[in-house]
């Protein structure tokens, strides 16, 4: 068993510090919000006073909305680095863009802390349930250290590469979801403009080479305007946001990515943030002045 | 047991005459290629000397290459409709534009001819093996009364509508496939340009809400930059002007659509028009200047 | 002074015909409006009582809606070319796809008619003041010969190469002119979100390297979002349609000039048709969720 | 006459600190590069030892590479603010992004330092001729007292609003330039693809409503091929990405706007990045399989 700081007690972090606890660590959880705080006390760990204190540990996870927040806990002036003994291995599980990842891994070497990223996919559901995939970028061996520790939080535990490749893994996974929601809605918005009921349709697109795990999941719940979250439009223009940045940092031209970005931004300014994700439906709707209630 | 006249004997149509000889229908088959003919005497049919002759049936197919032989075809003035006597089944599975099949179900119902529209995805493999799946367009009763024969053809037989509703259904399917080819390029040289091994990172977007059928069949095939066909880039740049097509007779936008078929269209304009579809990844890292050998 | 045979007298027909009858040559109109025909000889023309009465002439022009219409009037069989003597001079001043005027040139050829096309832009007003732009594609020596005629109708008249130049030119004029409205659009809710009064912000733009005859002419209009027309959504929708099957056509891949055309069909969809095609700001206030009223 | 700090002797900067020494004022500059400030000797300023002795006047100008030079020259510990004597003015003529810009001003407010920004266009030319365009943003007492100092570098200065409004107004500019090389070079690819003498056709372009100030000046050299700079791909890349990241900030979507930066990302991508922001010509051509020597 493992003393684990977990600093980020969010929606994501809360169950995901409890299933640690689940797990038969130690937890010393911290969070700036009093509220979650006390409810990592209630599922058995322990709350800490500072930031500092949760980082006297074995393992420390950060759990954080996007990079200045990681920028500010991990590499600021009172952040965890500041405080880390050598020999603390340091997972950053929020999800964030590549350089950033990048520049905590070398910063930490810098003071003998060993650093992996590892952000994850499968929502707030997953983390519940402890069946995230995580996408592990770093060193071999830190990865190995961590695996007793990532067990415990998910399903699917993969090392795809050193500092910055669990980022850009977890980038080209939003644009791949991002893009195809945007595929399927504009299938349905051609179905339904044609007078073809969609249902039939999209069964026989999700039965062949069309198929996709968004098609089983999703579609009859978009076919009836359906969105209730699930993973919100507002979590997945901040993803678009990092992927467009990996593709700027990587030198490469990426049109149908920038082109699926703009779209979840208009679904973000028309109002749509706090909906599902495919709930991008309705900005191709809107496009093409089919409305729905 | 059925008497079938097939028109259009060529890659596709080939292997589904011989099929529906080998289901037991009598087949006379017409392909103004000589050699066509012949494979089908071979395969146990009956070459016709003229389309008059092969419209001589209770059943006509039509597996032609696009709209204006469809339009010639069957609407000219030595076409299928002047020669059919009324209560003939005319099954089109060509890929047309919808308003091409409405028009050809309108003017044949007007010579008391029953349409179907019968559009198929799975390629010749597919037709080969009679496991296509077909999107049927017209009436119910047709419908009914065509299943003995396309059971003959395909695994997958779904009625989605009336005329036209088989064509935009196709075009739907194509549309997705071919944005999601986009996609999984632009992940691929996202990850590649970013110093990551896709391999890793495509199985884990293959596990994922990303997963779809061509990250499962085609991810490691576009990794070794494995392009035999299967669905060939030039059929595919045909299928996209079908989607843009429909999309405008339907008065919708369909942004991602536009512009995944300037990508295929850039793909057979750079020389790829004879390899598979999932070549549209040479495009993107072309695009990104990263051109493999 | 010439015998001219005129075909279609709308909106843009109608006073260039009357613009001829003006500059001294005799024209025999000929459209299936009453009204507009009535019109003719109020300006001092004359009215035919068929298209074949229009054509037993020195110049036929015809002014047409789009490729349809062309190939039924001119190439159809009680058309222009079936009814035309050797010689004749036929100048087709539709604005229509590069091929069909392809066609028409080839037709014309096998019949001894000598043809060119000559769309315009300029609209209503260019055509009431007879200051269009005209771009000629065909024959030098049938160019030359049909000067003295389209000098009566616009200012600036140039011969850009051989069949299907002109209107493939046309469609170029017409790819900038709706993909500057897209960019002007998007800088003004640029400005405008960012809390920057535009009128201040385009002035600069329009002094310097962005600058452009749109900027100049409608920036004003457009910030106040005035769109009574001017040149209607409607008829640049039709226009990116050749656009894009121009493209196409050419084996190119345009993806601006894709992705411009969605946004007009939206413009179209969302019930814009009938405004001037700067309209295009709605469509881009629209996406971002800034509807104006 | 003026005793002005100028940061940043760069390609822009030097040619506009030695201007402001013709006209009469003091200039002490600061850069890195020794040649640099050697040439501001040459020109008649004076070289500053350090950062600190160049904050040391009545007003400074910042010209730097992009926002976060300017966090740390300005905003960073031993930065400008940091120097600064209260009642300084602060001119930051560098393009950087908006938000960058309005935390300079908001900094600079609680320092009792007069902040504003003013990107200029123009080039290395517009510099040297002192010609520039001026984009001011900031109070308009500040902009008055700017005033003489920015008449000995530019032409034509408009105060555009208050802290932000002059990056969002050079954003604004910037895309609608890198968008109109994009539609002039898809008209070029169009009309050559075609068959069409590119250069009478895009004469008729620049005369009529598609007409720009590119097409004006760029049309010939495009159509040659001509791709010395000007202005760098490079810097124009730079530029898209402040333009795509006002975009985000300000909550709008732009589709061309963001298909222009990865097409501008492309050119750069494919080894174009020291050409004329022209040079986007090639990745059409490119794009299209038309690749010109």
């Amino acid at each position: 068993m493992t003393n684990i700081g977990f600093i980020g007690l969010g929606i994501m972090g809360g169950p995901m510090a409890a299933n640690l606890v689940t797990a038969g660590h130690t937890v010393v959880g911290y969070d700036i919000d009093a509220g979650r705080r006390d409810r990592l006390v209630a599922a058995g760990g322990t709350a800490a006073g500072s930031l500092a204190e949760a980082t006297d540990a074995d393992v420390v996870i950060t759990m954080l909305p996007d990079s200045p927040q990681v920028e500010e806990v991990v590499l600021g002036p009172d952040g965890v680095l500041e405080h880390a003994k050598p020999g603390l291995l340091l997972i950053d599980m929020s999800t964030i863009r590549p350089d950033t990842s990048r520049a905590v891994a070398a910063e930490a070497a810098t003071r003998g802390v060993r650093a992996l990223e590892a952000p994850v996919s499968g929502g707030e559901k997953g983390a519940i349930d402890a069946v995230l995939s995580i996408m592990v970028g770093g060193a071999e061996a830190d990865f190995q250290a961590a695996l007793p520790v990532l067990e415990a939080l998910g399903k699917t535990i993969v090392h795809v590469g050193g500092p910055g490749a669990g980022q850009t893994v977890k980038a080209a996974n939003q644009l791949v979801v991002g893009g195809t929601y945007a595929l399927v809605a504009e299938a349905i918005v051609l179905l339904e403009a044609s007078g073809v009921d969609p249902r039939g349709g999209l069964d026989v697109l999700a039965g062949g080479l069309a198929g996709s795990r968004i098609l089983e999941l999703k579609r009859a719940s978009m076919v009836e305007r359906q969105f209730a979250p699930g993973f919100r439009i507002d979590l997945h223009h901040k993803d678009m946001g990092i992927a467009t940045a990996a593709a700027r940092e990587a030198e490469v031209s990426l049109p149908v990515t920038a082109l699926t970005a703009q779209l979840i931004a208009a679904a973000r300014a028309q109002g749509y943030g706090a909906l599902d994700h495919s709930a991008l439906l309705k900005v191709i709707e809107n496009l093409s002045g089919r409305t729905s209630a």
